[in-house]
């Protein structure tokens, strides 16, 4: 909850950054409940300034993957941190870990790794442009990508021409993504999707097989490339790519967020039919070939391989999927939760300010389950029952005190 | 030098990474004693993976500043890391951080912290954009600010309107910086600018103060916002914004590579009159309010403050070359030594194909020094006195080594 300490923080923020906690971090738009600043994290748990402790559902928007803190994943870190991290060439870590994608993840034929999934996916656009000689990229209308310039979702300090050579469709439409391609004429460089559609606000939707083979083979007819960006959904939804269960194999996937279990790392993989456009494309960063991370990045590999934490995460993720929708149903409310149990979004019905959304998840952060309004929430491996029980005792009191 | 293990590394590396290592940490352009792999690094030190030992002038490109594994830069990391690293919001330390840095950088008013210096760039771009309400940018022809598309040199993967609303001028020409801001009509949002130009390959320059007042001004006169790129030079030059001591305070400044001290971490800072646009624009990353990152930044900044890091450099950087010089002349070469120098750019004379440039630092890498034969070096408080005697005992033998 928002403490003095916090209040203060976010007062001190105000003065040094611009609107205080920036970007989507930021709680400006979330109920007074919620703390803009944490402590402490370990596991599924966050602690605020005040030392109170939060059961959290947004994994840090994602990078959280396996548990805040993880043993194995930080002492590879901070042994590779010991040895050598950011240097003047890369560390053999690097060949290892591009060697394990690859052997990981069915259609990767290689690895480039960056910094921000922005980076991933710019670097996706540029590989798309340099391949087939063209400018036109479609992409869904309201799915973020990243905040730079060309793939920004508001306009403020956007230029006029930033956007060109893009043209938008409806995520799951097929015959609106073929119109979208045939207005692209003979430019169509690539086609950009996310995985789920998973933007803010609104219904989340699973993809159509239909429009998932479609968009392939719209590609496949035009030369133009398929990039599925997983930076969001990527591992949450398999251990490989993300549309490989409906026989769809992208030329592209970015990644990023829990690549490295919360360690700054992304990547875009693809297929040799695009490496040396990829290959020709400059791109690069001074801190894309820092090692700790890649390291880290090869225990959490690691660990996806080995463990069961999907299947985990998944069975815990419908234990609450369930348990919720009950509870809702006991104190006679309606609840839209849409998208994977494991990336949900929860909504109430008939609430389109999102009213009773806000004072639902107010009272629940409050109880000290944190649940976010209008963004896609995670699940991560540390999750236990007991604190998907925990959870939904909570959210059943948190009925109750919106009922009032 | 080039060995097995590093060239089985560089196959094994060209197998799954497009064209092998890419970017700027590529040797692909050097001469073939340049190891491309390091196992290790510390203080001015590199290993190759056959453990050869390298006195390293390029410090990663600029971040290693204090030295590379510097022990309370990175227990300051590991300490945090414990604690919470990427988590669902900030931790105080960003706040600590951004009061820090306001408290010890004149004319820096706020901080906008992100992972890349091109993401700090990129939001300049957004900022300006957003205060003025226009879109045209002039900035230096073959100046570097990043490989986005809107700022990337080469035309690989860049659309054809990714560089649109861009006017280029020749840096300290204080004519053709008129002239380009002229040609921008009303429409200037920024003059974007190096501290120093440290373009690769050509002599670099240090800023003429009447081409910076000339820039200030001409912001002033339009409206438009003046961006110093620091994230090359940023506390190389001094401890505050690169442009003070001639008297010119830019509006906003981006900063990178060695804020931490090699840990992934870049800010955009600016000043009160523009902090309203960077509140409205939106800009964000995963990683971006990581706090370990923030906490060895904290520790960077401190030393920074209280410690002859600077002088220490510069005094050494003077001495290397000085002697240079003299070990140039006694061997008959003549050297362009150009730039701050402590950012060198060492070439030869007469040598446009830098043929005599990529032999003598294939000679010096292969006694053991690291120098770069066409973008600026870099020095690092770690090293010594001793160390610079080293390298011109192993300079002056390289001369030898090149006569044949």
């Amino acid at each position: 909850m928002t403490t003095a300490s916090d209040r203060s923080l976010k007062d001190r923020a105000a003065e040094v950054m611009p609107g205080g906690v920036y970007g989507h971090l930021s709680t400006g738009k979330l109920s007074p409940n919620y703390p803009q600043f944490f402590a402490k994290a370990k596991g599924a748990h966050l602690w605020d300034v005040e030392g109170r402790k939060y059961l959290d559902f947004m994994c840090a928007f994602g990078p959280n993957l396996l548990g805040y803190g993880h043993d194995a994943v930080n002492a590879a870190y901070v042994d590779q941190l010991a040895l050598g991290d950011v240097m003047t060439g890369p560390s053999p870590v690097a060949v290892e870990l591009a060697e394990t994608f690859v052997d990981m993840v069915d259609g990767v034929d290689w690895v480039l790794f960056c910094k921000n999934g922005n980076d991933a996916t710019t670097a996706a656009l540029m590989t798309a442009r340099k391949h087939t000689g063209k400018a036109t990229i479609v992409r869904a209308k309201g799915a973020y990508h990243g905040s730079a310039p060309w793939c920004a979702l508001g306009d403020a300090g956007v230029g006029p021409h930033d956007q060109a050579d893009q043209i938008f469709h409806r995520y799951n439409d097929v015959e609106d993504l073929e119109r979208a391609v045939k207005q692209a004429g003979g430019d169509l460089a690539a086609i950009f999707v996310s995985p789920i559609k998973h933007d803010i606000i609104i219904d989340q939707e699973l993809p159509d097989p239909a429009y998932a083979r479609r968009a392939r083979e719209l590609c496949d007819e035009t030369g133009a490339l398929l990039v599925v960006d997983n930076v969001r959904a990527g591992f949450r939804l398999t251990r490989g790519c993300s549309w490989t269960a409906m026989g769809v194999t992208p030329d592209l996937s970015s990644w990023g967020k829990s690549l490295a279990n919360g360690h700054a790392l992304s990547a875009l993989t693809g297929a040799d039919v695009c490496k040396a456009a990829a290959s020709q494309i400059f791109v690069t960063g001074s801190f894309w070939f820092a090692a700790a991370p890649m390291a880290a990045a090869l225990v959490t590999l690691r660990i996806l391989r080995e463990t069961d934490y999907l299947e985990h995460t998944v069975r815990l993720a419908e234990k609450l999927r369930t348990g919720l929708h009950a509870a809702a149903q006991r104190h006679g409310f309606g609840l839209r939760q849409t998208g994977p149990a494991q990336i949900p979004l929860v909504t109430f019905e008939d609430d389109p300010e999102l009213k009773l959304t806000n004072a639902w998840t107010g009272a629940l952060v409050q109880r000290g389950v944190y649940f976010h309004p209008y963004h896609n929430m995670f699940f991560c491996a540390a999750m236990t029952e007991g604190d998907i029980d925990h959870a939904l005792e909570q959210a059943d009191g948190a009925f109750a005190d919106i009922k009032g």
